[in-house]
């Protein structure tokens, strides 16, 4: 008989198993295939470690030269795509946009055979900036803009058609730290929908469209957009602690904090704190800063809560002039790397992912005719 | 620390509540809400089912006329979506079409609130045959249909747009039937994709889209198709017998039986073998009946393997000329009703479904410069 699980939301459980990453393994706060995060974040390019996550090693020199010129010749979007993404309201959702645009692709340019699933997910690497972009751009300032660039980083390609001028080496180097911290993160609520769907042998581009329908939530991708529009409406140090102390009291979730495996930390919040720093002096800000920076004393201090990655994530793409919408777009570009080496290991030796249910409804009844409701 | 399960795909293990349905429970093979399918689907219309899973209890006649008329009303596309549908080529995957109209969808009419559940699941159940079969018609005929028909139920209203006439009674009967059966399976693998992405608090045009692709798996709602395709190429009762053994000897799956719950037998599928026979006698079938009813018997003989819901549903369908790329389609515009229950049911009493994986990678090391590799 089926056995009832300590604890809801499977926590705890194993579910499967995984070469790709530790989370929270003592000792190591975060790996991808062995190493530490916090050191691919200082030495490599995103690249380097897109690499790493979906082809097993990290590359040579001339293996990423070779990887980031692949990727760069794919950036463009055909016609149709296109087509449908000028049909999507100013107003829509960006995430809605992101899940379309991918499900879209694959009617055009689908996996055929898995054979392809390398092949497929560079492209996909290459042309969500596109995506994004394309799309903002049209249904917001109504210009046409060109996707294919000769930016050597998929961040560099991002920033670029967003802002319409190459970015400066600061905020390259930004969007490299940032898209190594979010690339991937074990059996997260997206990346176990991608593996879920990939049980039952489907396509890469339904695994990592329903993926995006998952990251969406705010209990998970969309948690730095709500943690901006928090952060945002404080206006000093001081304005934070008072509001912050009202919503603790009102039991409220406060987004961009807690996490459902770390206990103690969350690795990425160190690195992406500093680099806010960094882009905090840069800028010469003077507020959201300090403001982050006594949220996240207020919470420790009050409920031992401590940031995740997405709340220092939230100052330091606003520093960057990105508007918030777009910020969990930015995180599917990167765990997109993720989403597709789960779907691969999980390919190479599958069982499809089926669970049971503890029943809790009506007992067996006979059905009234329906004159007898 | 973690737990290991015992067994692959969580098969076996409880992974949450449901009062939705119980598949297998001793004594009663497959309820919805606590009734019998069997009696459901012989005294009901899919519209009574759909219902009841949604709503909580069979209706009366009045609510029942409500909510058909409902139904009718909600038919039509935005021109957006249409103009979206128009642009995929003909050979798409018909799910990868479905999977981009509910995304799109959401776009432009999503669900900004969790008040308005209901109302967003009932127009995906009514509109849900309109895009099927308006890019079919489109890509497929190149004729721009009407999708705002009078029929009065959901299956009249696809075979009506998908044959350009009414349906005959016979053929309307067994549209009920089959997405009576369809509807609900507790935390099938599409199901529980819509779970996973609910408990992120997403919206829920991405709970449906991620199941719409999971559902595409060949190991799930696509065996219908895979069972269509495997005994239209047999002649005769005969030479599927020889072409069964064949594939057996060499270990090949066969599309259409097997179950990851039920151990004896489906229950839905002695239902839709009942009503594939009337449809052959109807049709004056003298091939495909008899072929089906022999691989049935050869699995059962060699393997004691059972027919699942999918494999009678191949032939039922073919006989009422329905190609075979719409069959998990329709399956969708089925189990589009437990797939929102779930959604409902996960938001009511929700934790994040967050497992953990057991990790086989490597130990940690350190990162090797890139000169050094
Ligand atoms: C990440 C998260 C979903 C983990 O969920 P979980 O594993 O189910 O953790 P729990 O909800 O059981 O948290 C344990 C306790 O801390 C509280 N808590 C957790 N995160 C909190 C937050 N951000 N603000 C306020 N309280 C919080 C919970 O309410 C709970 O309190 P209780 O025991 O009194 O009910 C949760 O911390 C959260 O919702 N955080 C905000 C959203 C977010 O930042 N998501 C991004 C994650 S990378
Ligand atoms: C439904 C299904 C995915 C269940 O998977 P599961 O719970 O993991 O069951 P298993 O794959 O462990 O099956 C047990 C054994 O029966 C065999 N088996 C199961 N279904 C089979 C089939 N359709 N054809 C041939 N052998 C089959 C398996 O190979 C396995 O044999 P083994 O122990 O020698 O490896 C599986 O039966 C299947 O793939 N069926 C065909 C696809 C299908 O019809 N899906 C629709 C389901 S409604």
């Amino acid at each position: 008989m089926a056995k009832v699980l300590s604890g809801a939301g499977l926590r705890g459980q194993v579910a499967g198993k995984t070469a790709l990453s530790t989370v929270g393994k003592s000792g190591s706060g975060l790996t991808y295939r062995g190493y530490d995060v916090k050191e691919l974040a200082e030495h490599c390019d995103f690249e380097e470690v897109a690499y790493l996550i979906l082809k097993g090693h990290l590359p040579t020199q001339a293996e990423l030269d070779s990887y980031k010129g692949e990727l760069r010749s794919m950036r463009g979007l055909p016609q149709a795509l296109k087509e449908v993404l000028e049909r999507i309201p100013a107003d829509a959702h960006p995430m809605d946009v992101l899940r379309t645009g991918c499900s879209m692709l694959g009617n055009l340019e689908g996996e055929t055979s898995f054979d392809l699933q390398g092949k497929v997910t560079d492209r996909m690497l290459a042309c969500f900036p596109s995506i994004i972009c394309y799309w903002y751009r049209f249904s917001h300032d109504g210009v046409r803009i060109n996707v294919e660039t000769d930016d050597d980083s998929i961040g560099a390609h991002f920033l670029h058609m967003l802002h319409g001028k190459k970015p400066n080496d600061l905020h390259e180097r930004v969007m490299h730290v940032s898209l190594i911290l979010y690339a991937e993160h074990e059996f997260n609520a997206s990346t176990f929908t991608a593996r879920v769907c990939a049980s039952t042998l489907s396509d890469m581009h339904s695994c990592v469209t329903g993926a995006i329908g998952s990251l969406r939530g705010p209990l998970h991708g969309g948690a730095n957009e709500a943690a901006m529009d928090m952060i945002q409406g404080f206006t000093s140090a001081e304005h934070a602690e008072q509001e912050m102390m009202g919503m603790l009291e009102r039991k409220e979730k406060i987004m961009g904090f807690g996490h459902a495996i770390y206990s103690e930390c969350d690795p990425r919040n160190e690195i992406i704190k500093l680099w806010s720093e960094k882009l905090a002096k840069d800028v010469g800000d003077t507020v959201l800063y300090p403001v982050s920076v006594r949220c996240e004393e207020v919470m420790w201090r009050e409920k031992k809560l401590f940031c995740n990655a997405d709340f220092f994530h939230a100052s330091a793409y606003n520093f960057m002039g990105i508007p918030t919408k777009l910020f969990t777009p930015i995180f599917v570009m990167s765990r997109l790397t993720g989403w597709a080496a789960h779907v691969m290991e999980q390919r190479a030796d599958n069982r499809i992912i089926r669970p049971s249910a503890e029943y809790t409804g009506e007992e067996l009844r006979p059905v009234p005719p329906i004159s007898g409701r």
